[in-house]
């Protein structure tokens, strides 16, 4: 790995002073912001997210604030999923597309109320779409990044470590549902999420000058639950098929290349920019898709470039994110694969920086 | 420093593995894609920047192309500087700013033809405004990122290299003037222009697979005249009075904040979306602004977050570059300071991660 040069146009978070007490090793760069990516090491800090409790700077999951009595319509018009039944404390994972189908993000949409909205990003400026649209459209609704950070806590004693925090009426909240939690005094949106599979929280965290309050709460109360300093985990992340902006898709991609085609009521999202061009691949489906990916052989070098995925002389898809799983025993991984070439079982060879390995494709995610 | 972990979210260029070859020590992240910011150690990457010639992959500086009979429309839409007289192989500076009048990037807009222009953006997806934009206005144009990667060669033997590789016409290209020109069979645009004061050109490379033949040649034809990779360096460009969006500007910014009041004809740039919201501080000039700033004592620590500017109790600033300047022997800054404050020779103090220093006010830049 090479080092990462510091500046202000990196940005640091509510609670980076946390992270860098915690050691982190290392970073990536989201949405113009740190993402921590390394703790103890990547495969200590997903054995213990497996089995304990760790505490998630993603402050760089930034917020676009849909405010006015447009907001809705505003939503709307971004995204193939239905939003019509969608109540007021619910959150929705929502493909975002542009007028030609293509994804432009794949954030969590939060409905604080039917006039206010949080669009919860993945890593490109989703702000400058919604704000030309809206600018563009002549709508009656404001479009801002508020101040808003947020914390996620991860792992199997999540729930333990947020009542200890937030008192124990934070274990009835639901998948993908938020309520407002006091803490000291200042009410901060929790909502059962996150970008693992081993369950857990993400909280709002309103107001920089609360972020370090907030961690230290936390790090404090799950001193019994082993609790330490986490993030994303490559390994974990791959094992349970969560997809990552810029890694696995691009604006090249339809939501059901992705896979998220089930996200997509392009029938009924009436209003949707992209439905139109989504019309006849949600009828007719993609030609390539995401698929899990076995590949053979030691562990693979970081997965920075796509790699070809080859029958024979014939291309027949990519590799976009890789990693060895101490659990599974192999490497795993995430590809986009042709139609021809995507059953469960087909085999197939990967090129790699350090040369050709067998590989598989598999029909589900290990987890 | 801290480490930066790889993946292909943070994108390669045309130019890595010469990058790499030449001993690549750190990256930022810029536009989604690597940067890289030292190759020996910035001190010596800047004496060699002043006397010999550099070879810099700036792929990051990503291109939105406007293509159509409304691009002309559109590209006045973004900028309050009036692109009437533009023409054609003219690059113009361009501020652009969201209705507010806040800057959303500011990059080099290069006229091709009336109906195809480049956008070359600084770090911000500004694709996506734009893209919005054009959808909402209903506009006749294309809006991409087309698969083009600047290389700059700067240094003040930059005139010297570009002939030995392109012919001696090169030479005759005025500043932010732009011309094709031929290599090995294909068509480069060439522009002399770059993010240093020590003269030299961009070539906008189309198609990647160009990219390491460029700068194989341009390394080989350079050995007498002392080549090197090189990149934007940071001590130069704040004695140069280069601005970084994101480091020295946000979207909370006016152009007149950033000193690029004159590249705003707000009076004239009918079409302009921020043009009324500029009206004012056009007319009445801004409130803060950007201004160089001498730190004394010792080299200061990497400036990663705001550093207040303070007369006794009272907060009249930012700082947001800083670095040791060995030319000039002091610690060169480029600050946000107040209008009571920001006459030439005003003392300050400065709050850095390390302690306080005095701080004075310069009227002008070091170079």
């Amino acid at each position: 790995m090479t080092l990462l040069s510091p500046s202000r146009r990196l940005r640091r978070t509510a609670f980076s002073e946390g992270v860098e007490a915690a050691g982190v090793k290392a970073y990536t760069v989201y949405n113009h912001m740190l993402l921590p990516t390394v703790f103890r090491s990547v495969e200590e800090d997903y054995h213990h997210l497996k089995q304990a409790v760790q505490v998630w700077d993603v402050a760089c999951e930034r917020q676009v604030e849909l405010r006015g009595p447009d907001a809705g319509r505003l939503a709307q018009l971004l995204t193939p999923r239905d939003l019509r039944g969608m109540l007021p404390g619910q959150c929705y994972y929502v493909p975002i597309v542009d007028e030609t189908g293509g994804m432009l993000n794949d954030p969590v949409a939060v409905k604080l109320a039917d006039d206010r909205w949080w669009i919860s990003i993945a890593d490109s400026d989703l702000l400058y779409w919604i704000k030309g649209l809206a600018h563009g459209y002549r709508l009656d609704v404001l479009v801002d990044e508020p101040d808003v950070s947020p914390l996620a806590v991860q792992g199997p004693r999540a729930d333990d470590l947020m009542a200890a925090v937030f008192g124990d009426k934070v274990r009835d909240i639901r998948f993908f549902r938020f309520a407002p939690f006091d803490f000291q005094g200042r009410s901060m949106v929790v909502a059962r999420s996150g970008y693992s599979k081993q369950g857990g929280f993400e909280i709002y965290v309103e107001g920089e000058d609360m972020g370090m309050p907030l961690w230290n709460a936390l790090m404090e109360a799950g001193r019994s639950m082993d609790v330490y300093a986490g993030c994303p985990n490559l390994i974990e992340r791959i094992e349970s098929g969560l997809l990552s902006y810029g890694n696995d898709m691009t604006d090249d991609n339809t939501p059901h290349e992705c896979g998220l085609g089930r996200f997509c009521n392009t029938q009924t999202a009436i209003g949707c920019i992209g439905r139109d061009a989504l019309l006849r691949v949600a009828n007719e489906g993609p030609i390539k898709q995401i698929r899990a990916m076995e590949i053979e052989g030691p562990v693979v070098p970081a997965c920075d470039r796509w790699w070809p995925l080859k029958d024979g002389e014939k291309a027949v898809g990519r590799v976009s994110s890789a990693a060895w799983s101490p659990d599974f025993k192999t490497n795993v991984a995430i590809a986009m694969v042709r139609m021809t070439h995507w059953d469960d079982g087909t085999e197939l060879t990967v090129e790699t920086p350090t040369g050709l390995r067998p590989a598989k494709v598999r029909e589900n995610f290990w987890a």
